[in-house]
Parts: C-alpha cells; sequence; structure tokens
C-alpha cells in the first residue's frame, strides 16, 4: 500500500472522498481533529460545559467518549459524565454494558445506568411482547425503541447536571436520516435532525453529536486501532426497513460519489438554516402526564405506557 | 380485476397510492382532472396564454399535447403550438419526428421543427463526436444535449410568440431530479426544479410542467389507452448512470411506500417556499454572446459552441 500522506509511513487505509492515504497513528490523529473541527464549526460544546456522553457500549458511542475524552484534556473546565441506557433486551445489551462500565471506569469517567424498566415501569422485551400479543404491528420496533430512548436520555443528562448530551450518531446515521425524513415529505423531523438540537425548552438538554462527520467505516477503523472491545451481538428487533434501503441506496452511491453523504449533509445544514423561520413549529411543551418535553400534549412515551397499561389491565380499546 | 372505483365497470388498472380500481375511460378523465388540478393548483397557465408545448414525439409530450388540447377546448383564449427540437441523433430522432408530425397534424395544432444543426451549427452526433475525438469523457452526454436543448427550446417558444413553454415532465423524472440535486448538494438547481419556473429574464419564456404529478406508468398507459404512437427507439446516448441508480432506488422505495415520489415533490414544494428569499440567486443575465438568459457572463452553450470551434480549428488548449 501507499505511504501516509502526513509521516511517510506504511498507510493502512485510504480516504475515497479526500484522497488520502494513512498510517494508523496520523489516522487516529486526523479523526481527532476532524471530531474537534465539527465541534468548532456547529458551536457544539462550550469550554465551560457539563457533557452527558450516551454511552451504549457499542463501537461508536466508545469511540466518541475516547475522543472526547482526549479533547477534554485541553480543555480543564468541560467535565464529561457518561449516561447508559438499559432498554432490557435479552441476548444483547449484556456485552455492551460490560464495555461501557469496563472502558468508563479505564478512563475513570463517572458512570451511571438507568434502565427503562426502572424509569417507566417495563423492559423493552415487555414492551414489544405486550404489544405483539395485542396485535401492534405497524411501526417498527425500533421506532418504539427511539422515543422512549429519546426520553430516558434526557432524564439521564438532567440527573448528571449536564448541559450537554452528546450522543454518537455518525455521518452514515445522518446522511440516512436526512434522506428518510425527505421521502417522509417530514420537514418538521428534517428541521430537527442535524450536528446540534438547541435547548427548545426548560426541560430540554441541547443535544451534540460531534461524530456527525465522520463515516461509519472510519469509526470501526478507529476503535480497532484504539483497541476499543468490539460488540459483536446484534439487536434482535433491528429491522428497520426503510433505513436498510436507504443505507444500501447511499452506500452503493458512495461507491462512485464519495462525497455523497456529506453533501446531504451540507444540503440539510443549509435548507436547515434557511428554514429556522419555521423554527416557532418546533417549540415543546411540558408533557402534562410526566412534564418531560414534548410537541403533543402527552407525551409519545406516556401515550405509549398508557397503551400497555391498558392492554395489560384489560382495558385498552383499539 | 375488481370493478372501476368511479363506473363500476370493469376495472383494468390499479392505482397503489390511492387504492384506486379504474376502467380505461375513467382512467383517461382522472388523468385529465388531475393534470387540470396541477395547473390550477400551481398557476400554470392563463386562459390568455399562448403555448408552446415541446414535443419530442416521445410518449410523455404527446401525452402532454393530447391533454392540453383536450383541456383548451374550454379556454378560448389559449392557443397552444408545438415546437420539436431536432438535435440530430441519427438512429433515434427520425421515428418521434414522424409521430410528432403526425399528432399535431391531426390535432390541428401548428407545429415548427428546429435543429441543433440550424441553430448552433452542429449535430448532437457531431458535438458528441468531436468531444470525444478530443478526450472530453467527464460528463454524460445527456448534460450536453440538455444544456443544448433547453436554450433551442427558449429560442423556439420566442419564435412562437408564446407566453409559456409547457415541457412533459412527469413525477417520476421530478422526483429523480429533486434527490440528484439534493445528492448534489445542488440547491441552487434545487430552486430551479419545481412545477413552475417564472419569468426571471426579460427574454426567458416561464417553463411549466403539467404532468408533474402523474406518474410514469399512468402516462405510458394514458397514451396506449389514447391509441398514441409509442416511440420504439431509445436514445443511443442516454447513460445517465446516477439518475439510473435514483430510478431505481425509487421505484424499488415506490412497492412499499406507494407514496414516496408525492412526497419528494411534497417536501421539494415546501422548501422552495421557504428558501425563496434566495431568489436572487435565480436572476440570470443576458449572455455576452447570444443575449439568451445565463446565470454565468457567457453562456453554457456559447462556452461548448467556443470549445467545439476551437476543436474544430485545432486550437483548443486543455
Amino acid at each position: 500500500m501507499a505511504k501516509c500522506f502526513y509521516c511517510r509511513n506504511q498507510a493502512v487505509t485510504f480516504r475515497p472522498y479526500s484522497g488520502e492515504y494513512l498510517c494508523s497513528s496520523c489516522f487516529l490523529k486526523s479523526v481527532e481533529r476532524k471530531v474537534q473541527r465539527t465541534i468548532n464549526k456547529y458551536s457544539l460544546l462550550e469550554e465551560t460545559d457539563i457533557v452527558a456522553v450516551a454511552v451504549s457500549g457499542g463501537k461508536d458511542s466508545l469511540t466518541l467518549l475516547t475522543i472526547l475524552n482526549k479533547l477534554e484534556q485541553r480543555f480543564n473546565e468541560t467535565k464529561l459524565t457518561a449516561v447508559t441506557i438499559d432498554e432490557g433486551i435479552k441476548n444483547y445489551r449484556e456485552e455492551s454494558l460490560k464495555f461501557a462500565e469496563s472502558v468508563t471506569s479505564e478512563l475513570k469517567i463517572p458512570h451511571k445506568v438507568y434502565s427503562f424498566k426502572k424509569l417507566f415501569g417495563y423492559d423493552f422485551d415487555e414492551v414489544i411482547e405486550t404489544l405483539r400479543e395485542y396485535g401492534f404491528d405497524k411501526s417498527s420496533p425500533c421506532s418504539y425503541c427511539g422515543l422512549l430512548r429519546r426520553v430516558a436520555l434526557n432524564i439521564a443528562a438532567k440527573d448528571a447536571g449536564a448541559t450537554k448530551l452528546a450522543t454518537a450518531h455518525n455521518l452514515d446515521d445522518e446522511s440516512q436520516t436526512v434522506i428518510m425524513n425527505f421521502l417522509r415529505a417530514d420537514y418538521i423531523r428534517a428541521l430537527r435532525t442535524g450536528p446540534k438540537l438547541e435547548k427548545i425548552h426548560p426541560g430540554f438538554i441541547p443535544r451534540v453529536k460531534p461524530l456527525i462527520e465522520i463515516p461509519e467505516r472510519e469509526i470501526i477503523l478507529y476503535a480497532y486501532f484504539s483497541k476499543l472491545p468490539l460488540h459483536s451481538q446484534t439487536c434482535p428487533y433491528a429491522q428497520d426497513a426503510f433505513r436498510n434501503d436507504v443505507r444500501a441506496f447511499l452506500n452503493k452511491m458512495e461507491l462512485t460519489r464519495p462525497e455523497v453523504k456529506y453533501n446531504i449533509l451540507h444540503i440539510n445544514n443549509r435548507l436547515r438554516s434557511v428554514y429556522m423561520n419555521l423554527e416557532a413549529q418546533l417549540s415543546l411543551n411540558a408533557c402534562i402526564e410526566c412534564g418531560e418535553p414534548t410537541s403533543q400534549e402527552l407525551c409519545k412515551k406516556c401515550q405509549l405506557l398508557k397503551i400497555l397499561n391498558q392492554i395489560k389491565a384489560g382495558t385498552h380499546k383499539t
């Protein structure tokens, strides 16, 4: 293989979108610089922030934590704390919980686990079992899990006294989401997609995505070269056919147009900045039941719990 | 098959996005109503318009001409005229030119043919031959043809005294273009994509797309049930890999989400209406060479002709 673009050592990887050959050490530094640039470019973090990092224990979140921990050394006042959501998915979450535990303790970062069971009264396994028994199968399990996880993360971040919540969404995740929003004509969700979701409600911890410009492939390489543990189990519920189709399409497009995922991010940012006059549509209320920020009167999490409770009690009417 | 939703006769087609079964006669009427609704919704045409219809002789343009001719009966003052661009592509354009001729004469609509050769001095075959000899192969032939055709159509429409130029872009074409603009991060072109392109320059004939909400599949059916001649030849230069990939993706998406192409149109219209404050970026100049409207100083058509002339004269420098 060719020589590293920076140090002339043996290169181990190639970036099709920039034409760079990189050795493992320069590759790691380059990814870290890129994350720092993303943070600066979109003003994701400030020096005085207390950052709750959402750590599932998968490759993306462990990479995010590792990089933010390195960058934090330069900023004395920034504090990192890790929060993990245990959805309660058997034969899946156990391994990554261990990884989250071991990496946070190695990096000496405070870490707290919040379970769906404790927060909402149901394991995710129970949620799906209950819904399936009752014949609900319209939405993919991922959408139910996602809505509960979002609420859980906001509660966890508030509990940790955080001023920001950092999630590990990467370039692939984000470009897929932008296209999915587009194909669904969901411009409200499109407005909520991007590197940073501001404090749109007093009870809402602003969310930032420092890995948004890092391709998934580079995160896998980063985790590998950094000797981070690699989660081997896949979620038994993962079956988002829509996302899978969009992923396959973008990966195909990328073969001949290496910059395509960046283009999608770029135009979405551009559009968001233009239609920010629609921002009023983003404003949230406090849920009348639980007080968490929501665009509804009763938040979607409480709507779901209400249905689950009714099913359990045999009082649900469709 | 099921019964027609409107008249209870034997249905011959089904619309996945609306759930309607239709007989051939109700199907034809339904498509015509839909075109009329598109015209009203986006204010594409006014009663006093002189409409130049771009008729290549393919299924889309013959369908457009047939429908506009029917709708025109109700509006006494509207005048239709047909213009055809003969690019000069051997073994391809001959057949459709005949069809354009026969359908316009049957409908008694004035018809005029404009050739690349007469307008620009080169057949499209010569353009490509010259560029290929010289080693140009970066862009697909379609993009060169498209830019020349756009200029030719504007000249033809002006020559016909038209106040509008109607083209036969259908739902599939348009949704593909929106996604392509998106993947290229080309928001300027995105602004120019839509049901109507206003008079952005005194020398520019506003363009309208009355078939923009009709799926390609329904246009083929409309042409078939209306006994319009069906062009059997495909363009020897057609090889737009990018569009082909996007088409395949959207057609796959449509199988499980029948409304997806309409969603794309919808969100693009929504976005366009929001970012119209960027409209200044759409303003055009007169080309310093030919006077046709252009966003450049020297229009792209004149840039291309200059290169062709230089290649011919042996004076081109890369």
